[in-house]
């Protein structure tokens, strides 16, 4: 029996790792033969762009190299699979190439877009009688999928975040004058990466003083109240920002600046606050976008992130091999103190295309910060350090083969 | 006999380091009683506003804790001393407070625009006969000071921005589309840091496949053309490109502001070529700035940067002990491999208001990367690693007691 595995979605720092959970397995698996990798995600099923995956990770350092590796060293897709009724052509193409080199079991590691995919393709494997299962293993930064406690990919990029905004809280308080930093996060309807530098709190640091979330609501008048108050109180202010976080007037995030070509730019959140600080309040202001260094700064990822995404990779293949398909494996606390989780399975179509919004409970009442259950929360997805290998003073990073990129 | 130091000008990694080192010189030399910070630079001393290191800095651990917090402990200020014949009120004032502390030495961690304070102080000093020493000790990311062969903090920021331009290779590589991205780093008029990321050239990388630095010249047509070349070659290109390279035709970019020294502010250089992409080629291109991460990323840190910083704070006391005074300690390098520098002492009026560029016969003819020299120079600036005290998942930070911000 032949296995396959595909990453989608966007890049994480712990998608990797996942591959790797997964190829370990496989590896330990007696009647699993060749272990494939699909090239961008379910496209490369669908063109059959196949990876023999053995023949690229070949040692135990390869290994360790993949999961400091951010990124998806199988390439990635945002493709949708249509409706069989209406496209029957691409389910066709798909068995053809599960079935051309003997794959039993697919293993797609992603959001829930991908979760999508698992429902979909494991409805049609079945509907045909294929015997191949279909297994969907979570990831996104985003810790917006619902069941699942939290997802691969978000502790690291909480750690990251948090340490550098504490690195910018630092940054920040070096001037006698007065001033504002905002800093814009990732997350288009969830607030979680925001929230999570709430941990802050724990090492003794009173900032961010203020953090919006998209599920909270947000006024701009209410946003320049809240700064005058911190001001009052704190000399630099540190604003915690989601990009989701949506103005009613919306037509005023264009900064009016217009380019050689006569094109507005259109700027994020973090930018427009900048200039409402900057127009309001008249005080020295400035915005930050922690922009895709959020998903792959691999650099300061969290161990306990890597290891579970490795973790929850064999687990995906074990339940596969036990006969299940159209499920995704998720985590569930089991304790909060000490910190443990379980690995569960749950039907992809319970998390296919649907989010899990920042509990409305963790908002502080005037909706611009969140509460100390929060940080208990939020605490253990950060713990560890992976012991990262270095080369000239930088952090080595597996890479296909030239001749397989 | 007491002491002062301060800090002065943008924030680094190294700054702090470089306190703790003429800090614990102190603490060695028997003839030394206080040892006074000076809060926000020279304004702290204009001001009489001093702290007793020796009752804020207790332990060891208070030492290394220190070494690996970013940006200034003790503020800092872009206050630029008035000549002495217009205002010579405010060299009353310093001498006041240096004399009624008994401060006798003065050492004054800053870039160029700090050794333009050590001159004019130092001058006035010898004047009036006060017996009082100035020393100047390096820093800046920008790495553009003279007479140096680097300046303490350098290391660290290039390190941070090649290990993260690294990881944005990586993130940039996931899709099947081919896409640019354009990477603006910090650097008003020398392009050192930017150069830096050819380091991922001795480590394999082809990227970043183009580099774009002041000193080179800038052609908005050439670099169109530029990146349809490399398009043709890459399905990911990637571009470096200094904040400080500037548009013949493209005005509306610099803002006009100038600060206390003249500068011009400068922003979106990455921002105008994204969308001169857009326009010209009208592939996929995004553009990331990497802010003020670049100065104060600590957690990923040069241990050769930051130990060089402590030393050359060291060297300063000791220099200044000597009887020496209006001198900047600097580093020559007397081998490359292995690499080794030694300490020595200039005239601070060589350094100060001045800057070094980055050298012409290390551009490449085509002016949009850098020679194998360039490597070699910049990357034993970036080896090793600090071992960083955790708590919580996050790095310790040393903090101002709360009754002394």
């Amino acid at each position: 029996m032949n296995i396959a595995i595909a990453q989608s979605g966007g890049p994480t720092c712990a998608i990797n790792a996942s591959l790797v959970g997964v190829f370990k397995q496989g590896l330990l698996t007696k009647e699993i033969d060749a272990i494939f990798g699909s090239i961008n995600g379910i496209e490369g099923i669908i063109n059959d762009e196949l990876l023999n995956l053995k023949s690229m990770i070949k040692t135990n350092e390869d290994m360790e190299l993949l999961r400091q590796t951010p990124s998806t060293m199988l390439g990635s897709c945002r493709y949708k699979l249509p409706e069989m009724e209406t496209n029957p052509e691409v389910y066709e193409k798909i068995l053809h190439t599960l079935q051309l080199h003997r794959i039993e079991i697919f293993i797609y590691i992603g959001g829930n877009d991908s979760m999508d995919t698992v429902v979909k393709l494991s409805a049609y494997l079945d509907s045909v009688q294929s015997g191949i299962n279909v297994i969907g293993v979570p990831k996104t930064i985003d810790n917006d999928l619902p069941v699942t406690d939290h997802t691969p990919g978000f502790g690291s990029a909480a750690k990251y975040v948090s340490a550098t905004v504490q690195e910018i809280i630092r940054d920040s308080s070096v001037y006698s004058i007065p001033s504002v930093t905002i800093i814009e996060i990732m997350g288009r309807q969830a607030g979680w990466l925001t929230a999570s530098t709430c941990v802050l709190r724990a090492n003794g640091e009173e900032a961010p003083h203020l953090i919006y979330l998209p599920e909270a609501g947000f006024s701009a008048e209410r946003f320049i109240e809240d700064v005058r108050k911190e001001m009052a109180k704190h000399k630099a202010v540190i604003v915690a920002v989601s990009e989701g976080v949506i103005l009613p007037d919306a037509d005023e995030f264009q900064s009016g600046a217009v380019d050689n070509f006569g094109h507005k730019y259109l700027s994020g959140i973090g930018k427009y606050l900048e200039h409402l600080v900057s127009e309001k309040i008249g005080c020295k202001v400035r915005s930050i976008e922690l922009n895709v260094m959020q998903r792959c700064s691999s650099h300061i990822c969290s161990k306990t992130d890597i290891d579970e995404a490795e973790r929850i990779g064999r687990h995906a293949l074990t339940a596969a091999l036990e006969g299940n398909t159209g499920k995704m494996m998720y985590f569930r606390r089991v304790s909060e103190m000490p910190y443990a989780v379980t690995i569960e399975m749950t039907e992809a179509e319970n998390v296919a295309n649907k989010e899990k919004c920042f509990p409305r409970e963790w908002i502080s009442p005037d909706r611009n910060q969140v509460t100390d259950t929060a940080i208990s929360y939020f605490l253990p997805l950060i713990q560890g350090e992976v012991n990262i290998l270095m080369k000239n003073g930088l952090p080595v990073h597996f890479q296909r083969p030239l001749q397989m990129r």
